[in-house]
């Protein structure tokens, strides 16, 4: 039997489509082995002219994105509460995630999005990490740990290859080369996934 | 027993997941009554500042598009052609299938739309539209009457239609006010039409 294939799951914890994604990635995938990427939108968004989110910069679009997200959450029964303050920065979460092994970063992304998307709260503020890692008994060292210039590059360089990878939006699925966009491609990504194991 | 509920399918002969949407529609909403609303993206993408095709204006979403319709079509089992030209002119079509009645207005767009994206033919062409009207057995009056000033005007309004009701992109459905945007809402559409019936 050849080995499992890999499932590249690319996040910004800002993004309410990868909440969704992150929450039910697992299971839909199991078997496969799902790769956590956490990156940063904004500079790819900047590249392309936008200094705001596209859900802020076109208001029709913002306000469809909102009631499409509570549907499939209610849908999926997953929790969801319209966050007060969107997009929320994400560089700090991001920076402490990448610093995770393979078999924590998912657990820290899930509950990173539940405190952004289901109970409304800012995960930009240090405080708001430190009760996660502590609830998740992860090392709070990670906190002081994320604005060290190591890993500072890295998720510089994790946005790098992805905008190299020409992920342009979040969130993205990646399976070898093939790119699936969106919460909504990742069944297919899942059997395209599968398809090569 | 109360009225089949009504899902109205919006959509631009230029859009290539409107395509899809239209081959596929009658066969998922059966039961249901499937209002046909052409209209124009041009200009409610005027409106937000973009001259072209978002798919043009950033290239890196255009290619996973292209891509991401090929497989869609090949799941789906329909014929698909990359246009060699995007996106292409649909004003004349739109203005051609809008004097056309309820039971004929499906049939005319599920045509225009696979000589766009199926053989690769540009509908701006009066020749093309001539060729799918005869084929159809539709009066070919309907071509001289598309710039009538009363029928230019009719698709105007319905793109003000559109706009007013927070169409931002296509296909896009409505059922009453409940907004649904892109192919991969169509079963969400029918399944909330259904709801209402």
């Amino acid at each position: 039997m050849s080995e499992p294939a890999t499932l590249q799951f690319w996040y910004d914890f800002a993004s309410p489509y990868s909440h969704i994604a992150a929450q039910i990635i697992e299971q839909k995938a199991a078997g496969l082995t799902v790769e956590w990427r956490p990156f940063l939108l904004g500079p790819i968004f900047k590249a392309q002219g936008w200094t705001d989110s596209p859900f802020n910069l076109y208001p029709a679009k913002g306000a469809y994105m909102m009631r499409d997200v509570a549907r499939l959450c209610a849908d999926l029964a997953l929790p969801w509460r319209r966050p007060s303050s969107f997009p929320r920065h994400s560089v700090l979460a991001a920076r402490v995630a990448l610093q995770l092994p393979p078999h924590e970063i998912g657990r820290f992304s899930r509950a990173v999005f539940h405190a952004n998307f289901a109970e409304d709260l800012d995960i930009a503020q240090e405080a708001v990490l430190m009760g996660l890692l502590r609830q998740l008994g992860l090392p709070l060292a990670l906190l002081d740990e994320a604005t060290a210039p190591e890993h500072k590059i890295q998720l510089r360089r994790a946005t790098e290859e992805a905008q190299a990878r020409s992920v342009f939006g979040a969130p993205f699925f990646l399976v070898g080369d093939e790119p699936f966009w969106g919460a909504d491609r990742l069944d297919q990504a899942v059997a395209w996934a599968r398809a090569q194991s």
